[in-house]
């Protein structure tokens, strides 16, 4: 079976975030008074697995490895399963 | 009116990204194969205007002078009216 897979990594409460801080204050230079800006990454690709549980099985490793700094991040993995039928019911 | 917004800045297809290239070689040496990786990142912040379509334009004025650069990006803007109302009625 082949999977969608999302991976979204945020940094977890209280983590300093510059990039957040900068984006803010070069807003307010421009005249744009936004509060509490936050960025986070999607990572996306498309994994083969047995079922949906191995699949999230296998990205959480994926996460606790490589994706992700699990000290200073949070994640959430969002699995859709493709459907790769042509339609006709053949399947 | 307070509005969440959620901007998601994405490369143009065609467009080279060399920081998922690197997320998938990383993941084969570990030992999963995945396909099609790719990355975009996610904005948020809270902005106060007089209505969605306000907040909308703003926005998107945001986006072309800052948030992304439009030659090689695309951007979605997801816009969520805050409920600021106790819950009581009194609104």
């Amino acid at each position: 079976m082949m999977y969608d897979i999302e991976v979204k990594v945020s940094l977890k409460p209280g983590m300093l975030n510059p990039e957040a801080t900068t984006i803010q204050r070069s807003l307010a230079l421009l005249g744009y008074e936004v509060k509490g800006t936050k960025t986070k990454e999607i990572i996306t690709f498309v994994l083969e697995a047995d079922s949906e549980d191995d699949a999230r099985e296998k990205v959480d490793d994926m996460c606790q490895k490589l994706l992700c700094n699990p000290i200073i991040h949070n994640y959430t993995i969002n699995i859709i399963k493709m459907d790769l039928s042509c339609g006709c019911g053949c399947e």
